[in-house]
């Protein structure tokens, strides 16, 4: 699934982290640094959402709707798999 | 869905939260304390992560070859929204 | 450090488990479970914000300006510690 | 305090959305994609904490022992606010 809005995200969030290697090459404020850094992930965890979201309303209906018991249990399995990887992050 | 292992987790996590009030009250290090959180707050990942496995196997399954377009669209809602959470807590 | 403060949200935070306990026993919709779960784990963030800041204003500054500069490694190295776990629950 | 390391991971971070934007626009599987994404915020918690040894270790030093107390205030301050963002993102 090919999302513009997903791509925008992930092109402002590398630029954004091209400016946080300026401020280290400028040595600017530790804290603000840390707190861009920041703002980048929580940008990322925006994407990783609407991402899921897309996976939700494609894959899965397709998958849970499906003959393949095995493709199904493969697809809910990774739902579960990010979620708690979500939570360590 | 009742399961007897998400209960048990959640009682060892009552009890691991009253042993950190004893810390508290015995000013134990306050860095070992905030560990003792942390460990509690994995926990409940880890027990978050089981209810949604539950629910993806019962309740999604049912929404997603259901009749009904909107609660089917509820349901996957809710989904990308624990997602957007986990990300936060 | 004994903060009352500290001690009431974690009394609180177990009174809220024990609400969750309840939940699953009455078969709650799984999905509102794993939102108190997840308010359960924000309420404990703010309890180790807490209690890293009474760190930081005693133990940190005791050590920082103490004559063992082992003691003094000893405590900024657990800070960068419990930041590093904070990121990951 | 320019760290050498920190922007080399920096780099590599950026170089991985990059390729994370390859992965979105050739179609790659959501849920591979979702993973590399929290790949790189697992690198990125990485450069943070070691961010904040480095602050830790040089200003937080320089205003606990300096004589200004509202500096110093200041300093502890936000070392408690990027541990609560740390635990939100």
């Amino acid at each position: 699934m090919k999302d513009p809005q997903v791509m925008t995200r992930l092109k402002t969030a590398e630029g954004h982290l091209r400016g946080i290697q300026r401020m280290v090459d400028e040595e600017v404020y530790c804290i603000d640094i840390i707190r861009q850094i920041q703002a980048v992930q929580s940008a990322l965890n925006r994407v990783s959402t609407m991402l899921l979201e897309g996976h939700l309303n494609s894959c899965l209906i397709g998958a849970v709707r499906g003959e393949d018991p095995d493709e199904r249990e493969r697809v809910l399995k990774e739902i579960a798999e990010v979620f708690e990887a979500a939570t360590k992050v």
